[in-house]
């Protein structure tokens, strides 16, 4: 096998309660790349669709973690990267995710799987830190081991994967506006009340614990997240009304994906995430920004092999 | 029935990373209570041994959860309650919650069960506020439930039971110190760095899939508290000693009990255990502090009735 096209999906990363560490996997939504052997050495960027992204290994996302995994194996050819980007990079979905796993579980398919998914995940992490300026796999462990993950530590990384309820859905609604990483980190408290801290991980704890048993009723009750969302929530524009609305029509939670602007909310069934889809664009439908909006199963399966 | 004996068992609150909410149950270590039906109304302590503690009913804590039930009911009769006491007021294995939660359990049982667990708990509050100048949960819920218990809330109340590996045995010990209450709050900051709580948070989610799991190693990973120890341990003589000799003989982890001065630790296995007795024992037999040392299975069923 000398070329490989794959699906690399969005995620979700935070999920309210589970800041830094807790991400899930989106299914119908995502990147196609194609990864090639070729003669010549080297990591090589050919084509890139639909976004004005660097073509320069260095520069390049997926090519930063191509790289990392290129300069840990001994091989006489290299690899041509066609990336097909679907994901808007900004839109708070695991743009730059998508795009540092995909490189690596290609080349890995490629070369016969020397490397597991928590190391394949180490290489990511590479391309992760050139979009977000630090090293994090909340939306890379996701995008590769597929439904729930818990990020326990980055070093030594340790990636958990919690169970995910069969009937679980997601929708997600992007806002086209940009907020800037720099903003969406400095409005971050260093320090937080401690009783808020224990509010969090009573919720996040709770959550894990839902996830195992599948109960819907706590998942909900449990995706609170009272220490980054009132800081970042003012940063996107009608984000209450946007949560507000999902809730009034049955979703499980609502909050934040990422660092935003993209919205979440989860939901049982997907009559109800359809439900939900249309009261939260019902809400920016009234405004001049424009949007996308998903629904998608959760995918229990993450970047796959399409042929 | 007119007349029950019960055994409330000692609890072990905060678990390293799951400070306020998390707490385990302990299977030989427990009060015993008896629990009468009289012709006289109201609530009336009638023995207390071993400990000098208060028989006015407004003043003792098992009275006084035992009031807090007694005026939800509407009978023609009342209860005394005789307590016989083993767990040491003040040693942080939850002492103040085995008498709080015996005698709502014990009259419960004698009327026929109109109360669930945390209807009982709810009761059980209210003496443990008597003790300890705030309304918490977290060593009641495991004295009533059994096993391992995350507290949710408060208000609402929402305890979870969350599964306990086979093989799971606790061992603590009890240096005969005092620890003012007041002093264990007042060493805690209010603020915490955000970093710290993201830690401790990964752990605690790690924590409750680890357990779910039966992941010994990473109930090992997880068993860290950033936010509670640093500060609470310098109350504790020789806690770092005590913590680093049962970790030498293969503990899976060790932390405060409660807000001390009782240090846990928990094992795989009673061999292990018993070794980390030992190790923990051998620290404080160097010095002239007095010590008592328990090793015992996690208690799966919690307060329970013995005749």
């Amino acid at each position: 096998m000398n070329e490989i096209k794959i699906f690399s999906p969005a995620t979700v990363a935070n999920v309210a309660c589970g800041f830094d560490v807790l991400g899930f996997c989106l299914d119908s939504v995502g990147d196609d790349m194609v990864i090639r052997k070729t003669d010549k050495k080297g990591i090589h960027i050919t084509k890139i669709e639909n976004f004005d992204l660097p073509f320069e290994t260095e520069l390049n996302v997926a090519g930063v973690s191509a790289l990392a995994m290129y300069n840990a194996i001994d091989v006489d050819f290299g690899f041509e990267i066609e990336i097909y980007k679907n994901i808007k990079p900004g839109s708070g979905i695991g743009s730059s995710a998508a795009s540092a796993v995909g490189s690596v579980f290609g080349m890995n398919e490629l070369i016969g799987r020397p490397f597991n998914k928590t190391q394949l995940t180490e290489f990511a992490i590479k391309g992760e830190a050139l979009a977000s300026k630090c090293e994090h796999a909340d939306n890379l462990a996701p995008a590769l081991f597929g439904g729930f993950t818990l990020v326990k530590s980055i070093s030594p990384l340790q990636i958990l994967e919690i169970p995910t309820p069969n009937d679980l859905f997601a929708t997600i609604i992007h806002p086209q506006i940009e907020i800037k990483t720099s903003e969406s980190r400095a409005v971050l408290p260093k320090e937080v009340p401690l009783s808020d801290a224990i509010e969090q991980w009573a919720n996040l704890g709770s959550l894990v614990h839902a996830l195992h048993t599948s109960d819907y009723n706590l998942i909900s009750n449990s995706l609170n997240d009272v220490i980054v969302e009132p800081y970042r929530s003012q940063l996107i524009p009608l984000f209450n009304d946007v949560k507000q609305a999902a809730l009034h029509v049955g979703a499980l939670g609502a909050g934040i994906s990422g660092s935003g602007p993209s919205i979440f909310s989860l939901s049982k069934g997907l009559e109800t995430a359809t439900k939900v889809k249309e009261a939260m664009a019902a809400v920016y439908s009234k405004t001049d920004i424009a949007f996308e909006v998903h629904v998608t199963k959760i995918n229990n399966e993450g970047v796959k092999i399409i042929s």
